[in-house]
């Protein structure tokens, strides 16, 4: 299992920051590290921002929130990763337009490239987070064009990697932009009471908004207090990526058209037809994969039942604290149903095997509980190669699949009586397209620089001497 | 739904106290508003206890207990309750058994009379939490007798109410102890590494402990380094809490000798048998009631499907931060599964209806989604009186269900298009036994005080001046 | 007595921020309510920030401030006000000139009008604090010139009130500019290792570095590392605040060529030839009055002693936490030397009276232990106008002295045998110079919004609305 | 200088907890690290307690402390000392007495001894302070005598060491007493409104408290609400501890009859007319040495000034933080006025040398100040010896002047132009008695139990294994 990616949400209409809050809450699995509210308001013509590290509901609450009063908010929540400098979003500047602040999903491959030019054309930087380098680009074409639809139009032409943006100015205008590939989700909506755009549908819901559709690839949405209009900029070649569907994102999600749950349910039946085991049971690791699980029964006739209770009170806390023994907290993490499991021939789904000692642990613990065999079924194909469009996989040798054969990963990482992956072909039949970023199962990349990186680090040995940004010194 | 109760843990065996921290963690469902563990170390002689407010993982970690050193330790977590004075558990009192330390999970009935009768003889009390009138009374009979059989044995015949009690003292004795009808759980095992004993079995599952059997009502276990004795002090009436069956206990715990999700499967095919709803799907509200949903699918037929998805971030802190507006959680909690109850008739179950408030907003959010029916089951009968032994309900008048038909509870409560309650003898039959304690749908209870506590309640208009303890001025 | 003003420090040389942290410990008198430190790095040409509320040794230490690398770094601490919207410092802007960060000593008359129209010129405003009016002028005029010199040019001629400014760019250049009064003060020096600007030598001197001097009112100093020139951009008219020299100041530094110990002991000296009182003793409130009533002593030949002695340990905290009571708070911050008081007829010296209510307490206490006569000295006269150039003064209604003859204080306010205070000839004298603003005892403002200001203040019958700044709505 | 010391406070009266937290203001010099209140009240008849780490004025406030209800409360503030295991005072146990909570300051010798004790009777651990060893043995003596003051003689018999204790009960009694040769200090008085106990009487000042006297050494006092006795227990030997006048206590105290201040100023007379010095100016370190420079300055004619001034922002916290490097922390410290020492010779004057390091570095800062001549005296004499009463000096290696010459001392430690110290002599003229405890400048203790600890430690070649108690294993 992988951690990663980011939220934002954009709300105009009274109050917005509340909604911008509500929306965060829903948003949450996306990020669990950082998270930050900006308001703009437009009686006294000011910005209010609050930022802090933690969960939403630990940093903000409907009381702190008040004083970030207005018609115009922007939310982020952040994933967390070791040791990372990054500070929270939104990130703002004071001029022009009378103050920006944006937020970020997603991952600039070039970064260190455009934070060089940026820096020889007179831009500070007080942090090591992407959301910066978008921001000050954005400032910098603002400045040579006069022109904020040419200067998005530009920074697509620049900046290479994923990013999904929501930005606020104090001109009260609010922009939500996609990279050309669509790598992270952005979508939009409204009811009777505002207008909202989301990393994700399911923080519409929350709020009773009706969603209208995603942001395209490489296209704009600028939204104001009288409306909202959507500009294509750059041609788009739609790369949604595929771990969003297998993991991250919400399962009442509709990304790119495509229902999550649904997405999952379709893959667990492809696989039930695919790979037939002799078994007694099928239980998913959730919750990720309960959807997953259920297509496989479906198409199985093997019954589907929850063999694994997860501790719904082990939160990103726990894990911080105690990640020098990631094992030890796989067994505190998920209780096993005995009766479920004992004597029987379990088949087990999860949802990718990226470093492999959680997967060993959860065979062991069915094992010592007295499961006669054990058989996995892991929903991704085997990941061979580093994403450097947000996922946080960043060097070659963490990886329990590269230069592995299945037996292999079996054998040293996973002990189960068989082991099974997905296949690409899969992923297009469960997704019903061929229009998905799949880099991290093929180590070929749609963007010129990722292939760049990719090289480096091969040349590299796989090594990374920064587990964060690898491609940089 | 209701939150309450406690859980404890003891252990004998080389670091104990890490043990005792992994069963908290697994127990942190009994009680998410504060915690501790104290030690005692034979090398030095001394105890070392750590107690704070939180969850098990903000105030404890691997790091942070590791001054509690020594082979014996008993944990504690504590339910949260709003205004109440309750310190963290254990309790201790520095003489004599070169000291002692209790945690307790019940409720005293005669709290108040005890408490008047320890102060008479020289007791001095420091907290609020009934606990120390445990140990005291404990302490004082021990005193009186100078035999610590005899002085738990006059404790049962004193103390009125549930308590299932585990307590250590400096000559490394640990003693087990549950009232005579056995309300609350406790049971004991041991592996080759160390003796456990628990409020739930599922504590010894964490820590790959074989379940030997529940403390029996009225009945005390004694353990040493050299094993463990039971005794039985005092003639048992077992009335394990329904409630624990219902909605408390772990699924995968076994209680009393009946595995709790057994129990609500069991009771779910019952209601499917006996409330026959024309329906498309039924849902259950997670996780509580996911095995009786289950139960109530396979028995009439109607595909089960998890229409409702809980947020997994929105912990203790955010209620607590927001219990002014309860309902404005309740949209934040569940997203609602659209292609499950659009345009669809769909049963909702769930565990109970104490206050209503939550129910009536779960049937809003789902006809907001499109549902064309809404029917809701309740497992639990209606609950028309307090509860004396341990569940936070205090008083008459905040029950729904009190002196109203159940067509009231649905108008004015509820808003479903029928609603359904299981009855009384529906839990004997999952049970396959009557020996549970049924006062909440009853109003008689099995113990004196409670009973002369219920008929003060009554007088006084089924009002209550203090939202813990009523029965205290 | 009066908590106000803020405090500076600029450093360039090897590990900066170090040498910028023990310049604002000893600046700690200056401001208890935030602090912060940005630094400037060559290598990652990166600026590093920290900042928070509390003193600097609670936010800051020598740990948590390594990663503020680089070889150059400004600080700042920053006045206690209630109930302030004020933001710790540096604040920054991230364009242009590779970003700047400023920290700033004084207040901005003409706040509002400034803010409006750099809102008009696209810029956007993240807090109320007037640094951020200076920084984004500072911007606005250097896009309009491209030229620094010319931009701070323009600032000192449009920005009304007291401003001693330090100033450091992604460019590697320090500023340090004060504004045409010289209201504030501002000093810089070297040594070997390092160059340094300060509101205060003292900050100078705790670093062992040489005092070279003021920037002059109306000067800009620029430094590199190369070396430092200074500029004189506006013609000056010194007019140093005489609170400085009273109250707010080190008794070590040196401000404007005037040390503030030798000013208080001439002080001293005056009133003690001026107001000739039959006394058994000289008492001051402790510290700054102390040098002053050691000239009083010399010149009177009544004897010194240090008849208060005050508590070391009552901070910033028990006065925030106990602001409600103020009057408990002076009987906890002075302990009375009864054998010095006792029988004894006691001239008691104080820097200033504002409220009058800590005043009116120390008589009563001085009583309370025996005094027989209790005869008051103040060393500034009356104060009977508000300060808008940084003194936390800001009504007229609040002022003792505000349309009160010295017997009418006395009788109202005080309580002593006899009450005097100091002329406005006598602080001249002590200052050898007239180059002092002495705006609060007179009424009289040397810029023109400070007038306007004042008219408006008074025509409203000297109310405010608005606690710190009152000419704002 | 050394830190050390504890303070305690008992109050008879309305409200009682308050008075008690204005008391513990006062005495916070006596110690930073921890404080805390317990009250008993009579209505609920039960104890409250608040404790914590941090200055009184960080843990408590007239707010938080409103709980603390009832007219009978004690205080305690505790000394800072670094890697102790000291848990905040009150200790408390539940029974007898209807508990009792107790404060202590001192230092128990045969701490070891009592503690092995007390556990073979029963009694158990929760901290290492030797608090808990004073309360369990007054407790054991009370069970088996069933009479409070021949418990507390027979303390007075078995305990070694130095106890200045202030105990509440909930039978509504307080008692105070004094180890028999009345190490540390504690006086008792009233007004009409109540009745207090404290370490100094300078926290019966604070509250407007007439002094009545000292608890003798050997003596008990009891109160409530109908008034007070005192019982002399045991044989007096008075040997009040030298270091409360030299340095802990605070100047307006009245310790055993004796003024603090007095004392210091006859000490400065006397070594005034002892070491005559050709010097320009004698200055204190302040706050301690204040008045002994003055004694000084009158008797040689050297005029007295301020020639360092101390921050007075630089609390616990900072030297917390930073005990790795204490030399850097005594520049930020002081600021050296440089008008008082340029050019001149200076006579500095401070209370002890420990380890050394203070006042090499202070004589380093005057000669960068330009001083011509560093002179210092020392107001004690040299420190040859551990003690065991509750200073702490723990071993002899760490002492500058054991087994060394003052040139020897001078040239490796302090670096003066000339080192003068202060001989028992002194000692006893400006105390103007003999009843003094010398031991550390002997290396002879009047207990038995001390000589024996001092012997171990010469023989274990002056190591210690434990900074806080070398004593112990």
């Amino acid at each position: 299992m992988i951690r990663d990616s980011c939220g934002v949400v954009g709300v105009i209409g009274k109050n917005a920051s509340k909604y911008v809050y509500r929306g965060m809450i829903t948003l949450q699995h996306r990020g669990q590290d950082s998270c930050g509210i900006s308001s703009y308001d437009s009686k006294d013509r000011m910005f209010k921002t609050k930022k802090g590290y933690g969960l939403v509901t630990e940093v903000l609450d409907f009381e702190n929130i008040k004083p970030l009063v207005g018609s115009f908010a922007i939310g982020h929540v952040r994933y967390p990763t070791v040791g990372s400098h990054g500070e929270p979003q939104p990130v703002e500047i004071n001029y022009p337009m009378q103050g920006i602040v944006l937020a970020h999903n997603g991952n600039i491959a070039n970064y260190k490239e455009l934070k060089r030019e940026l820096i020889r054309n007179e831009f500070g930087f007080g942090t090591e987070i992407d959301a910066e380098v978008l921001l000050f680009t954005f400032v910098h074409e603002l400045m040579r064009t006069y022109n904020d639809i040419n200067a998005i139009t530009n920074l697509m032409n620049i900046v290479d990697g994923s990013y999904s943006v929501v930005m606020l100015t104090g001109k009260e205008k609010m922009y939500a932009f996609r990279d050309p590939h669509g790598f992270k989700p952005l979508v939009y909506g409204k009811n009777d009471d505002m207008f909202m755009i989301a990393s994700e549908s399911a923080a519409l819901d929350t709020n009773n908004i009706k969603l209208l559709g995603d942001i395209p690839p490489g296209g704009l949405l600028v939204a104001d207090m009288n409306g909202y209009h959507i500009h294509q900029l750059i041609e788009p070649h739609q790369n949604s990526c595929v771990f969003e569907y297998i993991y991250f994102a919400h399962p009442e999600s509709i990304i790119d058209g495509i229902e999550v749950k649904t997405f999952r349910e379709r893959l667990g039946k492809i696989l039930g037809k695919k790979h037939k085991i002799e078994a007694d049971v099928v239980c998913p690791v959730p919750y990720s994969s309960n959807p997953t699980a259920r297509g496989y029964s479906k198409e199985s006739g093997i019954p589907y039942k929850e063999g694994l209770i997860k501790n719904q009170y082990m939160g990103r806390t726990f894990i911080k604290k105690t990640q020098e023994d990631r094992e030890r907290a796989v067994s505190l993490k998920y209780n096993i149903v005995k009766s479920v499991v004992k004597d029987k021939r379990v088949i087990i789904i999860d949802d990718s095997i990226v470093r492999g000692t959680t997967m060993k642990k959860i065979v062991k613990l069915l094992r010592d509980n007295g499961a006669k065999e054990v058989h996995v079924i892991i929903s991704m194909p085997p990941i061979i190669a580093p994403c450097f469009y947000g996922i946080n996989i960043t060097s070659y040798n963490e990886l329990a699949a590269y230069n592995k054969t299945i037996d292999e990963i079996n054998k040293e990482m996973v002990g189960a009586d068989s082991l099974h992956f997905a296949e690409i072909e899969d992923l297009y039949n469960a997704a019903g397209t061929h229009k998905l970023c799949i880099s991290c199962l093929t180590g070929e990349y749609p963007t010129q620089k990722a292939n760049e990186l990719s090289n480096e680090l091969k040349q590299n040995g796989g090594k990374t001497g920064n587990g964060n940004r690898p491609w940089e010194e």
